[in-house]
């Protein structure tokens, strides 16, 4: 796939897969969800691949959804798209031309094998900001304005981002930001804990990096998608039990395979560790331990 | 209703709740709870209320329960109420004398349409800080003294507060302050995330006006309305998946109505948007979602 | 039982559990693991106790998991353990032999009906970590490192971390002290909310103890009790409404107990309570109110 909206370019480990619509500000369309999503799909098949960093060409990350269809931009049915709309006039919500885009875009990241890192500036806005919310870790340059704005326009917030976000930083934070949708910045970012570190303002993609380039330094991938898939999945279980159950079962199929006899043997041996199991090949085979819930 | 523990005022949007039983501190009693729950219906059902603030009367906020029945306070049998002792000495847990009022309220502020503010000052300790925890924004003056005082007077906590609160600030804090029941000052509560802004001595009720009046001129009430519910339904919900459904109904629908297109032309013209829809008419036709659980 | 490697004291309402393998860092062994299920059954059943406090001999307070298998230290079959492995190969997941360790003691701190505070210094790294997480109060001595650094040994994290983990510090900081499982600072793991506090290089244990002495001085041994199991069953409840029962029920029964009468006194008069009610005798009639999942 050929890809006209972002850029995908694989280096020392790193996938960096950036938006690239910098005379838009690099305004989200559902072409720009597709190509990522396909991107995603090969960083995830590719075990050249152990970190994914989203960057923004141009001046800002992201300044939300592609407004150039005017008052018609969430109208899905007055653009000529396939219509749910039913001979009564009400909405088969079932159709698939409801279905929002860019939660197709925050569910494939939260599926993701590998982490993934957002590297802002100048502006995260409307699903600029959404996108964020599944990723690994969120870094900011200075000057960086952050804003849930689907309020002010009229809409609701999307993305899945009810889901996320009170998950990264408490519902007292969430409320605030997406009933006012007002704008913030990126010290009040990382104050509330969306961003871990906000950077001078040219440091965010470098600080993005040095982060990737530990993990691709000094972890086993298989370790680490699973890890991530533990994380999402048991931060939402009813019960620590879950957790019991499913570290138990990966402490003893990792415990036997070649990367943990690696991983002790060079820390003993206070070296770098090597890791042989692939993402591609040594998923344990209680992986994936889920199934994913249908759309409707 | 004409009410004798509270006063309630609208202006500017904006309808103010303040405890007004200055001379016993605030303290919660049955029939506040009451008058609280009658003024919140009010302020849902009325259009021209788009955001609602609670206050204190007086030098505290809210000292907590009416223990004027003193060592009967939590005994309610003792006190003549109607009782769900069988005749074994057991208690019949479903019968409705048992059933906490502090819940009664914090769950009428969990399922509010309109944004809630608390503004507080002097104390915020038992009920007073419970009835804070389902709102959306918390500014404490200077000098405030926060307190889950529960295990101090030999009983629980009450008002879902074990819910509430590890959502709020996560579960360390929670534990820490509810187990040892221990006061805490406004600056602890904000670094912590109980509370978003500590204000001057003065400032609280000023501040959360301040909050309220962005509210009031920049957003959509209904996308307010449906933002607050998504928000506390999605933050307990197991996986991303159903906020995805629900956003795609929530952009789909709001799309097509006309604030969404005063939304995005406003926001091209760069003026404030006048949004037409009404939470009195124009909520969607899916909500709610959702069935609200019986109390037994 | 006697113990070869903790030490449990027990000295003004407080037990002191002391990881007591000083030689090895406090290398958690399976050994290790029994006994401390073993102390804290004791606390649990002695009305003497009213706090847990863990700490570690020597100059760490733990380095981890025991490595001196070697390469063979997560392979469990290889060391002689009974099997799960099937004939054909693959694992019985259910096999008790599956069952990780870790999860045996964090899932029993969980359950504890005192609260439970780790007092760390020097290290806390890898299981030295994870079996902090289930504890009420967490607090460091400057100097402390902390590590989740299972994908840097090729394993997955234990102990339940992936649940516990996001609950007390969000998704975000989870995840990026899982995935790249770095060492962090005690001033780090403050800021996040990993540590409530941070003190001089020897005041840990110091500061859990006056943390601990307020506990025992000021608080109804049966209450808290009853709130500890509130707060983890209901930060994981679907709906506020699973909280307003059980409080409903608390306030009413506990209402009804000498505790309450005291409380309520003691308040008034402002003099200390001297609370009666024990938790070995005096627990309401409804707890426990859940049913504990089982492992397989």
């Amino acid at each position: 796939m050929g890809y006209h909206n972002i850029l995908y370019e694989v280096a020392e480990g790193i996938a960096t897969i950036t938006l690239n619509r910098p005379d838009r500000r690099n305004a989200v369309s559902p072409a720009m969800i597709e190509e990522i999503v396909d991107a995603l799909d090969r960083a995830d098949a590719d075990d050249a691949v152990r970190v994914v960093i989203f960057a923004g060409a141009g001046k800002v990350f992201c300044a939300g959804a592609d407004l150039s269809e005017g008052d018609k931009t969430f109208d899905y049915a007055a653009q000529g798209m396939a219509s749910p709309i039913r001979a009564d006039g009400g909405i088969d919500y079932a159709h698939p031309a409801v279905r929002d885009g860019a939660g197709l875009l925050t569910l494939r990241i939260y599926r993701c094998l590998k982490p993934v890192v957002g590297a802002v500036h100048g502006a995260a806005v409307g699903v600029g900001v959404t996108m964020l919310l599944p990723m690994d870790l969120r870094i900011a340059a200075e000057g960086t304005r952050f804003g849930f704005v689907f309020t002010r326009r009229g809409i609701v917030p999307e993305g899945a981002s009810t889901w996320f976000l009170p998950r990264l930083v408490g519902m007292g934070t969430a409320a605030d930001w997406m009933l006012s949708g007002r704008l913030f910045p990126a010290e009040e970012a990382r104050d509330k804990g969306l961003v871990a570190t906000v950077t001078g303002p040219e440091g965010a993609l470098a600080a993005a990096r040095a982060w990737a380039a530990e993990v691709v330094a000094q972890t086993a991938p298989v370790s680490v998608a699973l890890t991530r898939q533990m994380l999402w999945r048991m931060a939402a279980a009813d019960h620590p039990m879950a957790a019991h159950r499913l570290d138990s079962r990966g402490v003893y199929v990792r415990g036997r395979q070649a990367d943990a006899r690696e991983g002790v043997t060079a820390f003993l041996e206070k070296r770098p560790a090597v890791f042989p199991d692939r993402v591609s090949a040594d998923m344990p085979d209680y992986f994936p331990w889920w199934d994913e819930p249908p759309y409707s």
